[in-house]
């Protein structure tokens, strides 16, 4: 079982988010760490995907994990008992998102020098975290198909913001009234450079492709 | 097929919400319509339930649908579509939550005066909402069976503020690992207050006790 720790950051600066993104990124760059965040609404399977993405990559790469949660740490738990990595849980004090000024603050009590993955997971919203560069590289959102095919155009930042979109949960596609084809569309309306990739974190189908999208954006170890 | 009307309201006084949300309440006592506020994150059924609910009372009662999205005009539209009442799309301009100095706005802009029953379709969201009084009677919320059982331990003000909670697909209960127990539970220990009732907005389930619930709660006319 991997280690929790938990640690509370309720107010930040907010003035001067980008540059002191820019600083994480450039903190990142240097240790060649890459520093991704993954966001969705509640309950889209963020913390089942990163259970096995990281069972996948493990035994490549040295991976670590921010929880940011309002006020629990199931989720920081659930990642470190599944896949004996070290991870942070983040309590933000109620907030909707996290900003570069908090994760610099986790930055600074949680050692990531030695790590070539971080990943945050973000808090379940849909609004917020959409407004706020972290500092991480790259951005993942996740979409899951009971949510529906419609939700591009009622959260459009999210989808415009984001790098890679993962659809979630395709094995429940016979269940619910979800179009894929209509979702991807809506996607690149939006975002014509999102890369988009059904996937089921139950049943790992899809995950291929998400390590090889992770490895892909790894940076050049020389 | 029911009207749509589409405004904006971009910002907010903030200040003096709880006041405002008060003389909300105290016009809606006075013309005896019982306003709600429907809460949930996104894509948890609340236009779904919404139609589902409108079409069994709205032979009884007098219906509006004041419905909140950051741009798009889809869930008013599919309301007014399938339930032939009156709905206004509110566009918050990109915030998470609606107050009621907003509601206070777009009720100068909707006629309520004739209605029995106002519903307020809040943004979908587990985190800002549950901040704003918006001046509504009772807070019913939603959890979905494909969000899980945890919601109420990683979005507790939410649960904690709301007068029903609705889990609604439970008619795909054989399809995730959700306890209904244990949601039940967890969202009684923090609120012993709420009511809450197992539903699914697709079938039908459970819709007639919500219908008793809503009836319980309409003011006496005299």
């Amino acid at each position: 079982m991997g280690k929790v720790r938990v640690i509370k950051i309720e107010e930040s600066a907010y003035a001067d988010n980008e540059r002191t993104a820019d600083l994480i990124r450039r903190k990142m760059d240097g240790q060649k760490t890459l520093f991704l965040n993954l966001m969705s609404g509640p309950g889209s399977g963020k913390t089942t995907t990163l259970v096995t993405l990281i069972n996948m990559l493990k035994s490549e790469y040295r991976i670590g994990v921010m929880d940011v949660d309002i006020e629990s740490d199931e989720d920081a738990k659930e990642v470190a008992d599944k896949t004996d990595i070290r991870t942070l849980q983040i309590h933000n004090g109620g907030l909707c998102h996290i900003d570069a000024d908090m994760v610099s603050r986790a930055l600074s009590e949680y050692e990531t020098e030695d790590l070539d993955l971080l990943i945050l997971e973000n808090i379940g919203n849909l609004v917020c975290p959409a407004e706020f560069d972290t500092g991480a590289h790259k951005r993942i959102m996740i979409l899951s198909v009971p949510e529906g095919d419609d939700k591009p155009l009622k959260y459009p930042l999210m989808f415009k913001t984001s790098d890679l979109v993962l659809i979630n949960k395709i094995d429940t596609l016979d269940y619910f009234d979800f179009d894929l084809e209509k979702a991807e569309k809506r996607i690149h309306d939006l975002n014509p450079d999102a890369q988009v990739l059904p996937v089921s974190a139950k049943t790992g189908a899809g995950f291929d492709l998400l390590a090889e999208w992770v490895r892909k954006n790894m940076p050049l170890a020389c």
